[in-house]
């Protein structure tokens, strides 16, 4: 396996930003790697300061279940499966933002963003990880 | 940017007080800067305990969302968007009582109120606000 | 036991204030219930944040040993009797400028103060108890 | 005052990571503004990740202290007058690689290095307060 790399991360971030900046709405944005440890992190001057934190759980979050976040909502729902999953583990994210990134078959790191609606979170995401 | 001082919180609590007297209801009542950090704090003879943290917490919150604490109550419910969030960024606090407060468009600061029914500490925080 | 109330902390913190600008040093003050439960704070304008915490924690160290901190710096050093006390009971901090009041022979606060040299805390923090 | 922006941190991590290549040591840098919260993150490949809080911590500290770290590692040892400071505010670091920088006269942020030997992350966060 070939590790997630500082010049991945910025590459990720860069694109990242571009998109949120397409939408105008400052984002947090964080990528971590295969151990859920932070590589590279901005905030985009506007952002609220609770998606620092926000941010880079969903990152770590989308390692430790190896998923994208979105993908937990349901199933923490008071009554589903998983209710309470959000406890665990230090703390988990249960909505959409993080995505993990995968490299010849293998999870090799994550993005996470936070400051925006649920949507633009996942979008801009998904516009970092589309860059990998 | 100028910064909140501690005349500024100090003036705000003074207010906070009245209003607290005024509906016969003691309360918590926290302020802090724009960087979410205690500026001034008191506790009303007879206001509950657990509203120490609560208040400090709603300021804090209302610092690192960028709103009043009020507008997350709906969004954090089961099924909502951020349904999970209060785990996040060391705690957030979720429903009334928190408010941030603007100088030249900008946050420089907020109000945590707590010890009464939701109402009330949003009055009490609301009459601290309007005193700054 | 009469209790400490909201009227005997601000006289404590008044005059913690007044010394601390005697002394031209910008100071935390903190001052406790006989629970080690914050009853009012103040920062004074230019003292530094990590103080919130420090001085709010040496008013509650003061409560939870019921003696002043300076009492503690000694028996805490490598090879004392007490090694590693300030690492219990949520953290304890095992410098001056925390100091418990009386009232008819019994606890019934502390004041605890920081953001100066140690010698200055302890300073400004018996100008609060003196004035209780 | 005028904060400290994303475009600011950029620039001081990468005057950073331009002086941890020269000197050969990959670090961890941190960036954050005048509460403490972090704006830009970057870990250099090889870096090791117990840097990735150290920095960040060393950057938090001096802010919430307003001063470089280096200046707490006489002052916190056994025996000194601020022994046990550390494990205050949440956990300070008392060795150097945290700076804080200033504009006209008021600190807006600080950077903290972790990953080499103390006097490399002095080394790398001086290189970056410059290009602030």
């Amino acid at each position: 396996m070939s590790r997630l790399t500082l010049t991945d991360a910025q590459r990720m971030i860069d694109a990242g930003v571009k998109e949120a900046t397409r939408i105008d709405q400052p984002m947090n944005i964080a990528v971590v790697d295969d151990g859920g440890h932070l590589v590279a992190f901005v905030r985009m001057d506007g952002a609220i300061k609770a998606s620092i934190d926000i941010s880079t759980r969903k990152a770590r979050t989308s390692i430790l279940m190896d998923m994208p976040t979105a993908d937990l909502a349901q199933a923490t729902q008071p009554g589903a499966e998983l209710w309470g999953l959000e406890q665990t583990a230090g703390g988990l994210v249960t909505f959409g933002g993080g995505i993990p990134v995968t490299r010849d078959g293998e999870t090799v790191g994550a993005v996470g963003v936070s400051a925006g609606s649920v949507e633009q979170d996942v979008t801009v995401a998904s516009a970092a990880v589309a860059a990998f």
